[in-house]
């Protein structure tokens, strides 16, 4: 079989007629399928519902400690709930503030507080001529959103296999002090399924930025989303790490159990030194009187400790398992002998990174779209929604059943090969 | 009876011996009693424990409009529960943003966001040479809070039985397009448990502010807090007056179930112009993916509709109105003969306002704290933490019990006199 590239134009001409007639066909199916987001199916969440019955009318709603979980105070959360996430982050509970529903507002509320308050006594942000971020991309667009929200410049850094290009983040940090942050996704990274290397998070702890108020934004989203019990990512612990080479405070670290238990309903939390935690807890104590401990509580109780959480993630593998391997079946059947595109294999996660011929991302994205498919918008994955290339897009498989996500991507294959072929007819 | 005033030196002399031998015998009493904060009591709380029970393992997790509360979406909230919210506040429930936990939580993103973005396409705050608020006083101590974090000048505005004076507010908003915003707590105010009169929610309603991005921040905190049948206090709904008077969007509105279901385990919610909405939205969906649904179903399953938090509310009334009534009926036997102190006297609400003789209010909490009644400190209510006559006391008769209230009050009686004397003697 042919390349593609090594097909003759009138090869070509008819191989896009081929796909054409495909893809009316494709689209007389009608179908209707959601790709887009990292949202977690129906029957992952009724996994958890038994964690619905963990607090009723008769149960006792204090902590371990004696507080009443129904009344106000408590700004870091309870312990139970702190010991329980900082087990999941691998640091120690003192480290660990437990927040609302929502990790990416604890991102945004510390943006924010950066914007207007500085880091631990710096400079307000927002009084400074210029900020900048460091994007490695792809990346996770809500990230991006974040920092162009508050004009804050972004920088393009790129991705490998072992996280971003520790050489170009060594260089920009360590000479500009106007780069104040860099978004992560340590590991199953967003949208690559990537994890960084021992090697990367070594070079990380070990930066020297030029601002003093530089901080790295360690989103571990992904911490206990493994697909596979017998082949499972590890990730340095950035903390400690960080402590080793002195950077002590350089690091926030986040993660939720919004693809744990339920999203949106979940609990969030960050993991930081304790000077950082003293500072933002001034700033929190005028913010709020603290968050929703019960749900705190019922999350603790329910899970009782890590290992919890553990037998829990594996239901959840169970689900997705399938739902990556049908996409990756099919893409690996209609694709990969046609060199015209290259894509992922992660371990865990939310996601699979594709990579079609330079130009053709938007135009896949809206091939399926026309046929009923929505994917990520193409270009989703860089700042400003601008994928230089206009080559990447992300498959997000985990809402429609595997037999939808099977014809899915189905579909997904058939547009790429369709607009890759009118691509190369120019 | 003399009064105080009315005693010779030697009086008050023999008068003070007393007090301070009373005071000897109260302390070896060893009380330890917080009045300090507006916080529920256990009993309280026990109320909504049932709501606990209301979603469970076999719920259907679906909203009227089959919207699944577990999973991502729905910035903002669940249609029932911003219809009970609305209904709360009695405006259309398209103008409510059902949020998380916390009201205060959302006055302060509030501000915040008006300090980095504007509000509505104005100037950042952040970026103007000098930015006012106007703080009628005695009042909240964490609004006040607020904006002192941000840097936001208060102009105190004194406070009168029908509200703030309104003639030095209008004054001021008029002609100081630096002033943009003013802090409320229109019904059952915090401390005094006065009511805005009609007159004075209209004048609201048609102040014309110099600045465009002037704001009301009416914080509805007790809006079904009364604590008698019969005798409630009525507000003029702020929205429409608002529209009546040509200023759609001149209002924030806040309010919460911490009071009504569990503090700090409820549900929050801000009422404003569909205009604002829109623009706060576009903040709000790059700060989060959206609000705890599940809490907002459990409240909106459980209450049913309005009818049921107004029964709800009668519940918390019988069990504030006995310690509302030890307090006062404390007071009223052993400071009304002396002319030495007023207080209020709420119908609903958390809180007495107490004004002591001028210089004396600091004394009087310092006095209590060492015979173990813990107040809120003096000057908490007054911007910056300053009260100008040091008169000011707030009392929060929530927690203890009704019999723990009389002997605190008894306390706190006693305090006052001595200090008093004191001040009287020189």
């Amino acid at each position: 079989m042919k390349t593609y590239v090594q097909m003759s134009r009138e090869e070509l001409v008819n191989e896009k007629a081929l796909l054409e007639k495909q893809f009316e066909d494709a689209k007389a199916l009608g179908l209707k399928l959601d790709m887009s987001r990292g949202k977690p199916t129906p029957s992952q969440l009724d996994i958890s519902m038994d964690m619905l019955d963990v607090l009723n009318a008769s149960s006792d709603m204090k902590t371990e400690g004696g507080v009443d979980c129904r009344n106000y105070g408590g700004l870091e959360g309870i312990p139970e709930a702190r010991k329980l996430m900082a087990d999941m982050l691998e640091v120690p509970m003192e480290n660990v503030i437990v927040y609302g529903n929502a990790s990416l507002n604890i991102m945004y509320d510390t943006v924010s507080r950066s914007m207007t308050h500085g880091v631990c006594g710096s400079t307000p942000w927002c009084k400074l001529d210029k900020v900048k971020f460091l994007c490695p991309a792809p990346g996770y667009d809500r990230h991006f959103a974040i920092t162009q929200h508050f004009g804050i410049e972004m920088i393009t850094v790129p991705m490998t296999e072992n996280g971003p290009d520790m050489d170009m983040i060594e260089e920009l940090v360590e000479k500009d002090d106007s780069i104040k942050g860099i978004w992560c996704v340590p590991k199953y990274s967003n949208p690559q399924g990537y994890t960084y290397s021992d090697d990367t998070v070594r070079r990380f702890a070990s930066l020297k930025p030029a601002a003093k108020d530089f901080r790295i934004f360690w989103d571990n989203a992904y911490v206990v989303h493994d697909l596979y019990d017998d082949k499972k990512a590890s990730l340095l612990e950035i903390l400690s790490e960080c402590e080793k080479a002195g950077n002590h405070d350089m690091v926030y670290e986040f993660c939720s159990t919004s693809k744990v238990t339920f999203a949106g309903g979940g609990i969030a939390a960050m993991a930081t030194s304790l000077t950082n935690i003293e500072y933002i807890k001034k700033q929190m104590t005028i913010q709020t009187i603290g968050y929703d401990k019960i749900n705190q509580l019922r999350h603790a109780r329910y899970f009782k400790n890590i290992d919890g959480i553990k037998a829990h993630m594996k239901k959840h593998a169970d689900i997705m398992r399938p739902k990556f391997e049908a996409v990756l079946q099919v893409l690996d059947s209609e694709l990969s002998d046609l060199e015209i595109a290259s894509w992922t294999k992660p371990l865990g996660g939310y996601f699979i990174s594709f990579e079609a011929m330079e130009g053709c991302a938007k135009a896949i994205v809206a091939k399926c779209k026309e046929a009923g498919v929505v994917m990520t918008g193409a270009g989703a994955t860089y700042p400003y929604g601008k994928d230089p290339k206009d080559t990447n897009i992300r498959i997000a498989p985990s809402f429609p059943t595997p037999e939808e996500m099977e014809k899915a991507a189905k579909l997904f294959a058939l547009c790429v090969k369709l607009v890759t072929v009118e691509k190369l007819l120019g």
